[in-house]
C-alpha cells in the first residue's frame, strides 16, 4: 500500500457481495474499508424470509444479513455508515467521498446493489414486505395454490408470471399499456390456463389487513383479491456515486469480467449492481468471493 | 416429463452444490432426485472450521453440510445413497446406473466434486484434519504466527505458500523433485523472508500429539516443527462413472459455460467438479443455484 493511501481496498455497500469480500479480504490479511449508507445486509433487510440461502433454514432476511455482518464485526473490518456521492480517480488510486468525508484506496469494490422501481400507489408503503414482493424466485413458494398477481409486461414480469403459473393457483398480469413488451417466447405464458392478462389497467390502490395484502383495486375500479403482488417494472442501479468511473455498463448493470473486474483495471463489482442473468444471495456471496480472490492477486503480485 | 422417464433431474452429488441446485429446483416445482455415494455435504464433512461462509460463524463443516441437508429434506427431495457406477445416454434421456438400481432422468447435474490426493506417510490418516488440509482459503487464517509447511511443487502449493506467508511466521515448502514445476511468477515466493525451501525431500512422518499435528519427519531423517501441512500435489476427480458421456473437461474438471452446461446439451455441471479458478463453499453453492435455474428454464420451455 502507498504511503499516502488510507486502504488497500475500498468496498462500497454491505450487502451478502459486500460482506463476503470483507471476509475474504481480512482473513488473507488485507483491512478493507466499508462503506454503507444504512444497514448492513442490503436487500437482505427487505426480504421476508429467505428459504434459498444453503445452511440458513426459514429465518428472515434481517437475522440473516445480521449473521453475515456480525461475522465482518468478529474480523475487526472498519465499516463506517456513510453516504458515497462521488469518486475521483487520482494517478495510482483513487477518492472516495462520503458525505462527510474522503478516503484514498488502491481498489474500489462496487457492491451498491439494485433497487427495484417501486409501486407508487395508495397503500403500497403500507404493504411493503407484506405481500409485496419483487423477487418470484425468493418469495414464489410462499404463496402456493393462492392467487398472486404480477405487474409488468417486460422479460421480467413474464418470468414472473411463468414462475409462479406453476406455483399459484391463479396468476393475473396486469400490465399498463395494452401491448406487453416482453419477447416473444416469454409470451407464451399469457395462454397458460391459470394466468389472466389485463392490459391497459393500472393499479390506484393496494388493499389489506393489518397483516398482509388483501387484493388491489385498478383505476376502472375494478376489484381483484391476491395474497401477493409481484412488482415486476424494472430496477435502478444507484450510479450517481460512480458516473465519474464511466464503466461500461448495459440496462443490467455493470459490466464485468470473469473476475468481476470492470472496464476499469482497479474497479471490481459484484451483487446485483453487475450485469448477469441470475440475481440471488448465493450469487452476490460468490462474487464477492471472486472479486475478493483477484484483488488480493493483484495486491500480492504488485507487492512481491 | 416423459411418461417413461423416473424423473426431470437426477443430481449426482450431495455438496454444496448439488444440495443448493435441489433447493432451486424444487421450490420451483420440480422434484430432483440427489444421489450420493456417501454422507451429505461433500468436503464440508473434511473442513475443520468454516470461516468463510457468509453467515455461518466459526462453526465446523459438519455442522454446516447438516443444516444444508436439512433444508433439502425438509423440502421432501428424494436422496439415495448410492454409488453411480456408470451414466448411459438413451434417445432423449439418461440411464443413471448405481450399485444396486437404475435410474433415468432428461438431465444430469454433476456435483460430486473433486478429491484432493492425499499424503501417504505415516500416521497421515491420524491427522487428517486435525493439521493435516487441503486448502490454505479455507484454513490458513487459522495458524496465523505459526510455522507451517506446504508439500508440493506447483502452481497450486506456490499459491498456497504465498498465501500463508503473509499469515504464518515461516512457510517450509517440502518438494520431492529438486525442480519446482510453477510458473516462473508463481515461485517468486520462494524469495521472500519467512519462506523456506526444502528441494529432493520428502516427508516420511507426520508427528503430532493426541489432538494435533507438531511437525513432520523428512526421509533423510531431518525433523521440522510446525502447526499444519498444506497438501498441494494435485486434485483427482471421480471420472470414471460419467466418461461414457465424453464430457470435454481440462486439468482442472469439467468444462461448463455461463449457465454451467457441459458439452452435453442437458447434462450441467457445479462446484468443485468444473474447471474454473476458485473452489469454494460460496462458489459451489452459486454454481448450483445457475445450474437449476438454467434448468428449469429449458424443462419449462419443454414443457410450454
Amino acid at each position: 500500500m502507498k504511503s499516502n493511501v488510507n486502504y488497500d481496498v475500498i468496498i462500497i455497500g454491505a450487502g451478502p457481495a459486500g460482506l463476503c469480500a470483507a471476509i475474504y479480504l481480512k482473513r488473507a490479511g488485507i483491512t478493507p474499508l466499508i462503506l454503507e449508507a444504512s444497514a448492513p445486509g442490503g436487500t437482505l433487510n427487505k426480504t421476508h424470509k429467505i428459504e434459498n440461502y444453503p445452511g440458513y433454514q426459514d429465518g428472515d432476511g434481517s437475522t440473516l444479513a445480521f449473521r453475515m455482518y456480525s461475522q465482518v464485526e468478529a474480523l475487526s473490518v472498519p465499516f463506517k455508515t456513510e453516504k458515497v456521492i462521488n469518486i475521483e480517480k487520482g494517478n495510482d488510486s483513487y477518492i472516495v467521498i462520503t458525505e462527510n468525508n474522503k478516503y484514498t484506496s488502491n481498489y474500489i469494490l462496487i457492491a451498491t446493489g439494485k433497487t427495484p422501481r417501486k409501486l407508487e400507489v395508495t397503500n403500497a408503503d403500507t404493504y411493503e414486505n407484506k405481500g409485496i414482493s419483487y423477487c418470484v424466485v425468493c418469495d414464489g413458494a410462499l404463496y402456493k395454490d393462492k392467487d398472486v398477481i404480477v405487474i409488468g409486461g417486460g422479460n421480467s414480469a413474464m418470468e414472473a408470471a411463468t414462475y409462479m403459473s406453476d406455483i399459484a393457483s391463479c396468476v393475473y398480469i396486469i400490465n399498463r399499456s395494452n401491448v406487453l413488451r416482453a419477447d416473444e417466447k416469454e409470451k407464451d405464458v399469457i395462454n397458460r390456463k391459470n394466468v389472466k392478462v389485463l392490459l391497459n389497467k393500472k393499479v390506484k390502490e393496494v388493499l389489506g389487513d393489518t397483516k398482509k395484502i388483501t387484493g388491489v383495486i385498478l383505476d376502472d375500479d375494478e376489484k381483484i383479491d391476491a395474497s401477493a403482488i409481484f412488482v415486476c417494472i424494472g430496477q435502478e442501479a444507484s450510479i450517481a456515486y460512480y458516473q465519474n468511473l464511466n464503466l461500461e455498463s448495459d440496462n443490467k448493470g455493470i459490466i464485468v469480467d470473469n473476475e468481476m473486474k470492470t472496464s476499469d483495471d482497479n474497479v471490481y463489482a459484484a451483487g446485483d449492481s453487475v450485469s448477469k442473468d441470475l440475481y440471488q444471495v448465493v450469487t452476490a456471496t460468490a462474487e464477492g468471493a471472486i472479486a475478493a480472490t483477484n484483488i488480493i492477486k493483484k495486491i500480492r503480485k504488485s507487492n512481491s
